[in-house]
């Protein structure tokens, strides 16, 4: 297993600034660094506390590289429905060439109707885009003189600049949160996996990284290479009850902030999101406990987050990373460092097989 | 005058690798704020060794952000056509508060057919769409709850995150090359002005100048506080020859580099842009002695470059900036750094007033 960090935050003006977030975030990316975390990631959301504060991934993921030398920088995702293909291979081509080589570049779909319609791309065409741009992002990166004719962009012949310092691209990931059959794309397509265990059933997800490994070596990928990111908030410290404290009001905040980002979902009807319409009464009848007891939260002292790892490793391989939420916003910097001080120094290193 | 420094690469992948040009910046960005310069700028463009290595200047400067404190961070500019609004306000917005509101915010309209056509946008909607963007980016910055209603982008209501550091909002410059109007409308709305004196008399900058400093008092805004950025190219040696023997290779291979870019101006033709069909003959007919002996660019000894600066500051003013484009990527780092010790130890401090 491999550990990395992952920042999604959940904090609005009301609760935390932009600019102390951000300050507080780029010393854990420091830390992350100095500590050998495998990662640190951000998320792209608007609008909202949920995410809301990371718009542009590449923007916190450039100032991560602009003081780091080894840390991989991943999106999680970013969505390229709400760009135009050149622009964000573009940017990611920056990206890898201002960080040596460092990025995970990870494509999402986007789930939020406010999103959407902030940007006027009809819901319904979330996936088609997705692919689509996906497809034109890869041969911008690895081709010369692209002529690509999409449904939804058309332009060439040309060729990006700058080429992307990692060859032939960077490593594309797709993040993808509940559909079977994207996992199952995932794997064909020889793209790696990012997903979010919190929101499925754990014999789920079993099911999906069983059917996107199959498809892989089906594929004729090389079997094992593909790489599996799992997202978790992480909450640890000395005291477990303390970190149960910390971890239940954290929570609480983050339930509260998707609350309110999918609350449109309950006039919103989409073929291309069937059953999204349960996500408002899903965010209301979320259990703290149950989230714990089911391992969909790493939250408590050094052993007992260790005792989660293992199941985690026994449910779904060790072959796994798992990208560690260690800062909402709404806990203290120290809270956030001394999750991961005890993670890196505490944690990983006693687990059977895994350093990060 | 101040002076800050302005990243314009011209090279392509034969001549220097986007992760060497990356680095080399990013150290000398370092410089700039160990020096005290006032602030580091860089372009957009696309495809072309012709600024293409910098598809995204915001990503440049969060990672410039990401390891200074101090200098400035400016974009020169950004091209409002070809992105969405809410994505080009979140990004500087975010940028704005990782750097702890260090972002000055140029925007422009572009004014190269290809790049238009690869983001399929008609190149004749190219001033009403920076109109609209501009406007748009500043609501979506100082108000809540925007509803925008557009001619090309409708959206609302939604209260942008993060909210920008600066207050009411970043600095906005408009950078113009070449139209009067432009000057006139930047001082009417109280935006500040960015312009590349290589491109027109100097009669008429003087002219533009007057125009500009003239609209904006007239239209109400605090005389004196509109702020003036003007790009110069610059080679600094303590051999004069020497430095102008540099300063002569890197103007040809920028000439060539735009030579290139504007190609497509031969067959093409908008009633957006009257006479930028002659570009392509300027561009052929660009001659480095004229140039420098009209001080468009700053090549020479200390001692000449001062003179050269007195003579620029009789012309235009000494309430002036000065965008230095130091590193184009054709000279080597060590060139560049030179240039910019020169400048800040033996030709700022001893010009009449001037102090970076």
């Amino acid at each position: 297993m491999k550990f990395g960090i992952v920042f999604f935050p959940t904090v609005g003006p009301a609760d935390k600034s932009g600019t102390q977030y951000f300050d507080e975030a780029l010393c854990l990316v420091d830390l992350a660094e100095e500590l050998g975390f495998a990662h640190v990631k951000i998320v792209e959301h608007y609008f909202f506390p949920y995410g809301g504060y990371s718009p542009d991934p590449v923007t916190f993921l450039a100032a991560a590289a602009g003081r780091t030398r080894r840390v991989r920088l991943g999106t999680s995702a970013t969505i390229p429905a709400f760009q135009h293909p050149v622009k964000l291979a573009g940017k990611l081509a920056m990206l890898d060439n201002i960080s040596g080589g460092r990025v995970d570049a990870a494509f999402g779909r986007a789930f939020l109707p406010d999103e959407f319609a902030a940007f006027g791309i009809p819901i319904d065409e979330s996936k088609d885009r997705f692919v689509e741009s996906v497809t034109a992002i890869k041969r911008l990166w690895s081709e010369e003189d692209v002529v690509f004719e999409g449904r939804y962009h058309r332009f060439g012949p040309v060729t990006l600049l700058p080429r992307p310092a990692q060859q032939p691209h960077p490593p594309v990931f797709v993040t993808t949160a509940r559909s079977a059959e994207s996992c199952a794309e995932a794997g064909r397509a020889g793209h790696n996996l990012q997903t979010v265990p919190n929101v499925m059933a754990t014999e789920e997800l079993q099911d999906r990284l069983r059917t996107y490994r199959a498809e892989w070596a089906a594929a004729g990928h090389t079997p094992g290479a593909e790489q599996i990111h799992l997202t978790y908030p992480c909450v640890v410290a000395e005291d477990g009850e303390e970190a149960r404290r910390k971890g239940r009001y954290d929570d609480d905040r983050n339930t509260t902030a998707i609350r309110a980002a999918v609350a449109s979902w309950a006039t919103t009807r989409s073929t291309a999101y069937p059953g999204y319409e349960n996500l408002v009464k899903a965010t209301q009848t979320s259990h703290f406990e149950s989230k714990l007891d089911g391992n969909k939260l790493l939250i408590g002292s050094p052993e007992q987050v260790r005792g989660q790892l293992e199941q985690i490793s026994s449910w779904f391989g060790d072959d796994l990373t798992l990208s560690l939420g260690v800062h909402s916003g709404h806990l203290s910097f120290e809270d956030a460092a001394t999750t991961m001080r005890l993670m890196a120094e505490q944690v990983i290193p006693k687990l059977k097989g895994g350093l990060a």
